[in-house]
């Protein structure tokens, strides 16, 4: 590799604005490359040795030129406008990139304090890069200014949206990697830009990094024509505005000149809507955003041949182009020409430090981006303003007579919510708020809309505090954009469809649980689910819409992150989600009935269930004063194994009056774990006494029922435990014939009640026959009328 | 609601083929309110009465008089040019649809007997929608022709392509819902078009139902400008057509005559192909395939307004226009007057059987939609041509000590497979065929790639064997759609990233479930999951690419249907893949290593092992005659905790070698459910013989530990297992790191020997603390030099 001459190229830079801008990038590209391979030797003063150059040699070059390529001239613009901006690297796992930036800011001397801005830091700078205890290859929460993980590609347009939303000064610089671009949830989230409110929103400029290439393979947007191409992002809405080519001064001509194009184009767009009226879709067309198309070489200026084989410009230079730098004298000598390419020597003072031009390039204090407090959302996180959820409870004198629809209950209040953080609450729905009957916070807002309204089209807003959108991907990812920036926010979706964004959860989780390593990150509001429309309750949709499966993605993830509640009724429901905003850094996942449900517990016991998070029901207890040893226990979590679970107690009641049979109902699922696995873990005692430690204990489950074995197992009395859940079987019939087909109906937990207790058993073969014959009486009745029997049906808690 | 007049619009069609086409429209909507309404009375020869109307309205009409009006013209046209074509309805729960046009076509009557094509029949078809015992709501395997599942949004245009790839014969009809469209499977999904081959696929005809609304929302599309909308399809690659209006003569016309000009087109563009040289992207251009909008009103022909707000047209008509029509009279009488406006004396006769001109209508047989064996692909299921895996397995003399990279020896096989298969088999991979060492199935085929191919890229090619694409989703659904339609094919994925398609993989395994019960549906070729790079090595990635929780995922679907195998080497996964591509209507998933492991197994063993399933590995296990009992059992299951396993089993040997240590490898995980929980499960006897009934089990597992206990905790041993395995912690670092990280390291699983076998513990004291140093050092030794200590790193096994 040679070093290539910028020449003079004319433009809107002068010979000196270009000069330094060429050579912040020639020195963000030298620290990337010195990451890579690098472990000592540096600044190249001693002729590189193969003890300077890691044994592993780990991470990503293609992308980072473009990436820094972006960065640089971001700061330029920064610095002339006065922007507050962040940057998101769609191909995140070019690290080396944005960390050299935050080093050349400042930033990473100041958060880490042996990384110093000098030889010795930069020794360690580029030692600690992909090796042991050292920071990962990809954007990640130990990245400065980075408040995207760059593992999993497809959400960066999202988060990037997300940071945007309620930010009006905020610019967010979004790089979109090509082959990122191919993935579903990147290739729906251009639409987000239609969720902007150009008065009220911060604006993103995205920027298509299109380097023709993926791992292995070229990409689709690189081998359309570009006229394609420009078709594909009009018809995205946006305004594209393409640079490309290989030669650097060139570029950074082009570059400079488009980006301040743009930013013209976004301040003019802003500018308008600010001084407007605020009405949705001014001529029913929505605003064209300009957004770049970025066409420069991949693993720009590596070697252009290794080994034979083209390089720079291909597919080859997607992570480390130099593969025997330690072994092979000869990747060796081309690496040590290729970093000289960069110059070094200008770029760097004696002692290491940047030259003074570098240092100045960049905008002061938070306005670098590396280190702007948007980036590190729990910095600028202030509480909500949460009116008390007591007040929004319903009343209730016996437990399981008076129904309501827990979510609806729930709405009101969320109106309030919304009404109360008008520029800090969000709620995200794929098209479901209205079906998971949230519809009340539609009384104080409405859907955010920024296109065109049509004459039959209701409560749409372009200041709304609703985003509805058919894709839970877009849901999921403008939220985690708007919680990482700092905000507070929910996600309400069908419980089966959830799982369209298990790996989305992974991510965010993998997110918390590492920036809670990191001692500058503050924690951030936590990610609440809300799932309605669940498993038991598919009336319209059958079986497709079955899937209680989240809750064991989630347990999965690291127990300080994540939270699972079951509220069975409207108050512990209301008490939940209180507790669930007023939270940290968690995901807490909340499953709860949209359809009429009883009303157990009033806003007083409510409080004090959810407080215990697990605890027995004594008023649908039988014979068990709570101080003997009941025979056995009848536990359930969630609405409808609770409903069962009561109805089977009063069978029992009725049935067998001299059974001691305990009602426990678990609202917090975590309490079920033990007490060194997770920080909501009942101690082996408490679950003891709650749960006996000899007698049968019959489970009703929401979800599927091995869960709450992998909870459990370690407990002294995990062999007397039969739980009934969600077994996979399921089609479009009545709510009693859906929890009969799981045997999870009342009257298969009386049968069970009468298979385990030791006492009972052949002496009740009379009570079994009938609640087998009553089962069957059930589904022939569903057979014949299509619903469920009324005696099933119109079932009270007989108090 | 008033009945239309049909008019006497000019256009393609005669007056005569008109009224028919209209008339079969009528008679589909009216066959599809029926269904969601009636349970009596089908012809409405008496006055409606609420008996006659069912006690609950389960359904969607809004999106059925779209999805009729397509099939209705592709019948035309399939008549008109004898083609081979299926349907595929994107918003699916419109089933009322495509179920009333099967029942017009015969085809209901012939797969359901009790259906029969007459009033009696008819009032069954009604009774039985949506009703306990009955048939779903949505297009489910129960629907002729369906071979698309309605519930979740998103993959309709994927299955389509998918069902295209290799048939080139076959015209698929894909009507695309608006709302569908935003989620981000379909908004990648319109590119899918750029994988197939004119010459050698069939062709996709996508229908985008621009019915305005979702459930509660106006949909984006509709509220872009239509030339937004145009650039967008274009920018997509698609030559787009619009229909609209709302008066049904008029758009008879213009759909008919729109159809004509799409089929003629592809017609053409297959000419041209088909006789011209098969040089991928002629002129560096792609194809521009035609596709079609369609703008008509969502519920278009039901009732305008209801209880004075208007329906038709708008999100209201989503599902149930008139919710009341059992209870309320007024709408009840609405609902009658509503079916008497497609006037049913004219479309049926005094049998209740279509009449003359509507059973005219339809194609014939197999060319009939709802008849096309492509939908019921297990019946034109033919097994592959398989390669003896024997010859292809590596030679091992002394088990761990050689190594070699299993998926790369996979690969091998994979080739010939693919080459002996040359329109059946498929494999895709997100841009990581090569990343996970399939590389040489490219010696004998290319990547296929419809579009510019650019001098860098390698080995793309027309008619490639292989579908590289970043987008899980895209894999995943094409991937689909060719197996549903009669072929054979792999995903290979990392492990990490197949989560992305967790709800894709859910709604395929309800599928196979659910059609396994359907009589006249004939099994499909197995979906085959190959999932490499995965979470023990991550080197270049970290945290993010770590997470072996799909395993968990699998689990919760059917035990008749999900399969995971964990192949310890080459040998064994070769054993494996073999298996797979034999297997018939599961989910097969087979977690595999890409860096150079040990080999253990012989081909002979390998497939004596593979076969057992889990089985004692008499030669690493010490002094276990396999007659005597152990004192301890150690077991693993996946690559590298075989690899942990043996190493802690090599120390035990020389540091206790008085100590029964057994050996046990597990490769197909199932064998360790009870045996009537799944088909592979062990029977208790056989567990307790080969874990033992009472000895310590230290369980080495690849994924998360809990998921083995789940399995195990009815085994009468389960509270000896000590299972160690990923416990979500993670980062970029060495092999070795990773392992003792999350406690599976070799000299932990000695440690956790000493604790658990009674006679050992204090009696060990030595030992134990020399295996905490080992760790110890083992970790600084990587702080330090960046790569594992060589002392752990080359360890082979001691024979
Ligand atoms: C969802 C997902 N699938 C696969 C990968 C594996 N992967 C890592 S980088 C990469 C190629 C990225 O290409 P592009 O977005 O164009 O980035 P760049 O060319 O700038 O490196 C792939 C497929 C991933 N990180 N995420
Ligand atoms: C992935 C997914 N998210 C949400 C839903 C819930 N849902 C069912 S129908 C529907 C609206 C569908 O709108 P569209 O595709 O336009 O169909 P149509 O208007 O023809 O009914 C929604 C959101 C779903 N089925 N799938
Ligand atoms: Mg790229
Ligand atoms: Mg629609």
């Amino acid at each position: 590799p040679t070093p290539y001459e910028l020449g003079t190229p004319e433009g809107v830079l002068d010979a000196d604005e270009l000069r330094v801008v060429d050579a912040w990038w020639r020195a963000a590209n030298y620290l990337a490359v010195g990451q890579i391979y690098l472990m000592a030797n540096p600044l190249l003063r001693e002729p590189l040795q193969a003890e300077h150059v890691k044994p592993r040699l780990l991470g990503h070059f293609g992308t980072v030129p473009g990436l820094n390529l972006a960065y640089a001239h971001a700061n330029r613009a920064i610095k002339a406008r006065d922007l507050d901006a962040v940057f998101v690297a769609g191909p995140g796992h070019g690290g080396p990139g944005p960390n050299a930036c935050a080093w050349l800011e400042g930033t990473y001397s100041e958060l880490y304090s042996h990384i110093t801005q000098d030889e010795r830091g930069m020794e360690a700078f580029f030692h600690q890069f992909s090796f042991p205890g050292g920071v990962p290859s990809h954007c990640a929460p130990e990245t400065p200014g980075s408040f995207h993980e760059g593992g999993e590609l497809g959400y960066s347009l999202l988060h990037a949206y997300g940071a945007a939303l309620d930010n009006p000064d905020l610019t967010v610089f979004c790089v979109v990697g090509d082959g990122e671009a191919e993935t579903g949830p990147l290739a729906t989230s251009w639409h987000a830009a239609k969720f902007i409110d150009p008065a009220r929103d911060g604006a993103v400029l995205p920027i298509l990094a299109l380097n023709e290439f993926k791992i292995a393979n070229p990409t689709i947007l690189a081998r359309i024509p570009e006229s394609e191409l420009l078709e594909l992002m009009r018809g995205y809405g946006y305004d594209p505005h393409v640079v490309s080519g290989d030669d650097p001064g060139t570029v950074h001509q082009a570059y400079a000149q488009t980006l301040d194009t743009c930013l013209d184009k976004i301040n003019a767009i802003q500018q308008q809507a600010r001084g407007a009226a605020q009405a949705p879709g001014p001529d029913g067309a929505g605003t064209a955003w300009p957004m770049i198309i970025m066409r420069t070489p991949k693993g720009w200026t590596c070697p252009p041949e290794v080994d034979g084989q083209r390089v720079e410009g291909t597919f080859r230079a997607h992570q480390v182009p130099l593969p025997g730098a330690r072994t092979d004298g000869t990747h060796r000598a081309v690496l040590e020409q290729w970093m000289k390419t960069y110059r070094p020597e200008e770029l760097f003072d004696e002692h290491g430090r940047p030259v003074p031009e570098l240092l100045d390039l960049p905008p002061r204090g938070t306005r670098r981006m590396s280190d702007n407090p948007v980036a590190n959302g729990g910095s600028l996180l202030r509480d909500l303003q949460l009116p008390d959820w007591r007040a929004y409870g319903v009343e209730v004198d016996n437990p399981g007579t008076r129904s309501h629809e827990a979510t609806r209950v729930l709405g009101a209040w969320l109106r309030d919510v919304t009404q109360a953080n008008p520029t800090s609450f969000l709620t995200m729905a794929p098209d479901e708020l209205a079906s998971n009957r949230l519809q009340d916070i539609l009384d104080v807002t409405g859907r955010k809309w920024e296109v065109e309204v049509g004459p039959d089209d209701e409560r749409l807003d372009r200041s709304g505090r609703v985003v509805e959108v058919l894709s839970e991907h877009i849901c999921e990812g403008l939220l985690e954009g708007y919680l990482l920036s700092g905000r507070h926010g929910a996600f309400t979706c069908y419980e089966a469809f959830i799982h369209i964004v298990d790996s989305m959860f992974n991510q965010h989780a993998k997110w918390l649980q590492a920036s809670a390593q990191v001692s500058w990150r503050r924690p951030i509001a936590s990610l609440n689910y809300l799932l309605s429309s669940h498993v038991w309750r598919q009336d319209h949709n059958g079986f497709t819409h079955q899937d209680p499966g989240f809750l064991d993605v989630v347990l999965n993830k690291d127990p300080s992150i994540v939270r699972i509640y079951l509220p069975p009724d409207a108050n512990t429901l209301l008490s939940t989600f209180d507790h669930c905003l007023r939270s940290r850094h968690y995901v807490n996942v909340v499953v709860a009935g949209k359809q009429p449900q009883f009303d157990y517990l009033s806003v007083e016991d409510a409080a004090l269930h959810c407080a215990r998070g697990a605890g027995i029901w004594d008023w649908a207890s039988n014979k068990d004063d709570l101080n003997t040893l009941p025979d056995v226990v009848l536990a359930a979590a969630g609405e409808i194994p609770t409903l069962e679970v009561l109805a089977a107690a009063a069978i029992l009641r009725e049935r067998l009056p001299d059974l001691r049979v305990r009602v426990v109902n678990v609202v917090d699922l975590m309490r079920l774990l033990p007490e060194d696995e997770h920080p909501h873990g009942l101690a082996d005692r408490e679950f003891d006494t709650l749960f006996t430690a000899t007698q049968p204990v019959i489970f009703a489950f929401h979800g599927y029922p091995w869960l709450v074995h992998r909870l459990t197992y370690r407990r002294a009395n995990h062999s007397q435990f039969h739980v009934r859940g969600y077994k996979e079987r399921g089609t479009t019939t009545t709510p009693f014939d859906m929890v009969m087909l799981n045997d999870l109906d009342r009257f298969h937990l009386v049968m069970d009640v009468i298979d385990r207790v030791p006492t009972l058993g052949a002496s009740c073969a009379g009570l079994r026959q009938e609640m087998a014959d009553a089962r069957l009486r059930a589904r022939t009745y569903t057979r014949e009328h299509g619903i469920d029997d009324p005696a099933v049906s119109s079932w009270t808690w007989p108090s």
